[in-house]
């Protein structure tokens, strides 16, 4: 029997990638969404374009609306998402497009999903290397959610462990193209922009850190922006 | 400066008491009840009810539906509420009421919110004593939560820690109620029965634990039952 797993899949780049790296490793995938009221919609339609890339069975989207908490540019529109410009100031200060506990309420709802389905694994796409400094992409915090998962569930209690895993965590944003590349990963489809607007802005963090990891290995990002930085195009 | 406090509010007994506590500890409350897609929606009536008589500022009700994930009697109703009828057998093994990371995905719900509030505490009404014995109510699933929402938020970085809270831990049902009426807790708005009909059923884990905690102190329990089972009459 295959092993299964749940896919935490976004729409970015990263959790394509952590999705294929999945797939590769010989597990059936199992793709869950999370709407959580971000202003950046258009994650969603890319997250369907790979669940149906990857041949998934079964694409949940699951709403819930953090929205009503606010404490976040990406979830509440009157705070403007902090840019830094110069990538060398992102991940040294935690930016406003932080949103509280995000990681830790989709890994929850992820377990969720996993203990019905039975299943082996949890993919994240959390990378601590070029990121914003998110308290909850380090590896501590995923070493964490993995302690509390295993006493969490009553497939747990039955012996049952099921494995968070977020195979990018120490990898560079080149590498992780690097890697979504050789497994003909659908990058073309992917959406990391915070904005969302037609074409991805060149502007913000995400932005930013995706480009740079196109530069560094030499190659062309697929998808369009409306702005594009200098030492890019050089 | 008054502490705040983000109270997880079922509308049942446990919760509605814990959040008398928090007010007692000298909290500012506010109340959290997540509907989660549960059959026993009068829960949610009760929880409004309890969040007036605590005259917090906010009552959040917060929407997800679990019931997309199926695997538990209270959020699919194709599946028969298990039933024990014998008071001595709650708690031998994990009954089919038991709803998957259901309250890992409360307090990371709670954890975000209590972030953005900058709030100082998060109360959960769970019991390991008269319950039946979900591995998400035991005191090392709450200390591995503490452990991860230590380090999961921006605020934790910055060296605030937020408390979890769940003061009737090792409390038994008989001592909890005797609390609440010690507190003045409005008891007599709260709901514990899984069915969600007009009267409690009186023969559901949840009706036989209470049941019993009302007899062992000798008091009536101020609500409806559409059935007593005799022990608590005689």
């Amino acid at each position: 029997m295959l092993k299964k797993a749940v896919c935490l899949i976004s729409g970015g780049l990263d959790s394509c990638i952590t999705a294929y790296i999945a797939k590769k490793e010989g597990y059936e995938i199992y793709p869950l969404t999370i709407f959580y009221g971000q202003r950046h919609k258009k994650e969603i339609i890319s997250a369907k374009k790979i669940a149906d890339a990857l041949k998934a069975k079964k694409h949940i989207i699951f709403n819930l609306d953090l929205s009503v908490f606010g404490g976040s540019s990406l979830t509440n529109k009157s705070i403007k998402i902090e840019k830094n410009n110069k990538l060398e100031d992102i991940g040294k200060k935690i930016p406003n497009t932080y949103v509280p506990a995000r990681n830790t309420i989709f890994l929850s709802i992820a377990l969720a999903y996993a203990e019905v389905l039975n299943a082996d694994a949890i993919f994240i796409g959390a990378t601590a290397t070029d990121y914003s400094g998110y308290p909850d992409c380090r590896p501590e915090y995923f070493k964490a959610f993995q302690e509390l998962a295993n006493i969490a569930t009553k497939i747990g209690t039955e012996g049952k462990k099921i494995l968070i895993k977020a195979p990018l965590l120490n990898m560079r944003k080149s590498e992780i193209i690097k890697k979504g590349l050789e497994l003909n990963a659908p990058i073309e489809k992917t959406w990391s922009c915070y904005s969302g607007e037609k074409k991805a802005c060149g502007k913000c963090d995400s932005c930013l850190l995706r480009l740079k990891g196109f530069k560094e290995i030499g190659k062309k990002d697929p998808i369009d922006y409306k702005f594009l930085p200098k030492w890019y195009t050089l």
